[in-house]
């Protein structure tokens, strides 16, 4: 651990390896001993390109991602996706499944382009009604005959919710996925999906880019009330370069995606997920105190949110307390989302080890003031 | 003058304030202290908000802006507004002026509104029969009666072309400027107009980011096809986080705002500008091997394109031995855009005199071996 860094639980904009901001730091200002920052160069240099393609060559070579899908490295977030997809793609029907705060607001976003006329958005399920603490089984979904697509969060970044498995929709379906925070936390297989985005903030880099993973058949889909720089068939033919991208951000991703390489890549990434998850899940369900009342099967390894038992006001005079002093601890932003309260740990791939256990360590201590 | 920094005349991105980076650099991994980095923490926690808001105000400080103008911190560049600003203002008809490469993109796709039925798009002008070398009198364009915005581009980053005076249309037509290469190179009256946009990658910060300024009755009037984060309503009233904005980016413009405080604002850096540009139209009139065909009322005093006399091949082997050369005496990006070949200098606010002064040099050396 380094002494200088704090243990960091972000949701979002997250922390970042510190082997990455150390090579940043020290390029900044004379990146590649050209006495400019990569930042002040032009995306059209070779010099720049170079950094653009090893990037995505990495992620790749990372997830895996077969010849016929494009890589795009896009503006927006994730949530501008949640209009590009229907303006893309929509012409018929398209599925959506709502299991946290993520997914609803996709498919709340859609739902204005079918009022708009551009087709029909079925919510083939929603774990609403338990309070987005599960997610129903596949044979109960209300799903479309040859939609456009199928529409998922992978990772409720709000809610913890995480599903593993790829849906089995058993038809030819694209399943789209939003996974923003937990992409490259562990091997998916890609070839099984039409798309997959990503905001860079969690797993990737810093806020202001999106990752977009394409099949090549779904390009040139889009509707005219695209705007062109939303099309991804207008960002595949440019290489994501059809106005000046957000290079510096490009940049740093790659470096992440070095880091990850160094590391291991995912199989041994996903090892170092796992434990920490497990860490933190054993020491809540193992005490009196805490609690997180999301279904075993789909409970996030990436984000935790937990609160604390017998406190109906989930900004309690305790809850203070807990947040107060694990701040002056130097654990850092575990506050839980304002639309739950609480406690949430956020733990993608760049939160050490030692900051669990550290975390792990005041839960039990606090727990023990509070006996 | 940095002996390790390079003279950049990139024309985006560009390059950026030298006790920017340096201060960027320093705070990498341990920003206030905190023992993280500032593109790690939330955007919704205290701290980040701060600097958001810092940023904000110097920006507001510099230009004057009036209380009544919402300022904006949003992703996708100025291109993605090309889209914007058709989907959140047009109902009745539009007016653009044509001066160059990116008021005619702009015009290109707010035609495609046009076309779907959202507005009239209404040429007033278009300079392209001069090959984008001067700007018609006012008193022959086609301006329309009630126009919902006139649009046009302040500067025309590709043809170095400046429009100096905000256009006196004589009505109450909301102007709205693309001022991406020339927003705070010069003081401007912010009053005069509906709405003013810029791409962050020339005198801001890094690419990925766009500033909006606008009018608040212009809010609120947006069609229902406009992508929901794309509203100028919703985010405004979000103060530009109706999803993660791109943080690292803002905060690296508030820093750039900083600076151009300390150098005395915008007075002191327009003389300074003002004078690099003389330094080098000066240079091209005084000599016989170069050129610079802009009416001399619209020459660009950040965008300076040159190219060689009686040299019909505009990649002819002695541009292409002009352009080698510089780079070989540590004069980066010269080269010109790929629409019209030749040179290119840009010379924004971070340009350095002497950076200048060492081009004009180059210049007139390389001249004496042509003679």
């Amino acid at each position: 651990m380094n002494d200088y860094r704090t243990p960091n639980f972000s949701a979002g904009p997250a922390t970042l390896p510190t082997a990455v901001l150390q090579k940043a730091q020290q390029e900044m200002l004379n990146w590649q001993n050209k006495g400019v920052s990569v930042m002040e160069i032009s995306h059209r240099s070779s010099d720049y390109i170079a950094v653009a393609e090893q990037a995505e060559q990495d992620l790749r070579d990372l997830m895996e991602i077969p010849d016929n899908y494009k890589v795009l490295f896009l503006q927006g977030g994730a949530t501008l996706q949640f209009s590009a997809i229907p303006l893309n793609l929509l012409q018929g029907t398209a599925d959506y499944l709502d299991t946290g705060a993520w997914s609803s607001k996709a498919f709340k976003e859609a739902q204005r382009y079918e009022k708009l006329g551009l087709g029909k958005i079925n919510l083939v399920s929603s774990s609403e009604n338990n309070g987005y603490t599960s997610v129903s089984d596949i044979s109960t979904w209300n799903l479309s005959e040859n939609a456009d697509y199928f529409h998922y969060c992978a990772n409720e970044t709000v809610h913890g919710v995480q599903i593993f498995d790829v849906p089995n929709l058993e038809n030819d379906t694209p399943i789209i996925a939003d996974m923003s925070s937990c992409i490259l936390s562990q091997k998916i297989d890609v070839s099984k999906f039409g798309m997959i985005y990503a905001g860079a903030q969690k797993n990737i880099g810093p806020a202001g880019l999106v990752i977009v993973i394409i099949r090549e058949d779904l390009l040139g889909k889009a509707s005219e009330w695209c705007p062109n720089l939303l099309k991804y068939q207008t960002q595949a033919q440019a290489n994501s370069m059809s106005n000046t991208p957000a290079t510096y951000s490009w940049y740093l991703s790659g470096l992440v995606f070095a880091w990850l390489k160094e590391q291991g890549g995912l199989d041994a990434i996903a090892k170092q997920n796992h434990y920490k998850a497990k860490l933190l899940y054993n020491t809540i369900d193992n005490s009196s105190l805490y609690s997180n009342c999301v279904d075993a099967r789909y409970r996030s390894i990436m984000n935790v949110p937990f609160f604390l038992n017998n406190d109906k006001d989930l900004s309690s005079a305790v809850n203070q307390e807990f947040l107060r002093q694990a701040d002056k601890e130097g654990l850092l932003f575990l506050k839980g989302h304002r639309m739950l309260g609480g406690m949430r740990a956020s733990i993608y791939n760049a939160v050490e080890v030692e900051w669990v256990e550290k975390l792990v360590e005041f839960m039990q201590d606090f727990e023990k003031t509070k006996a």
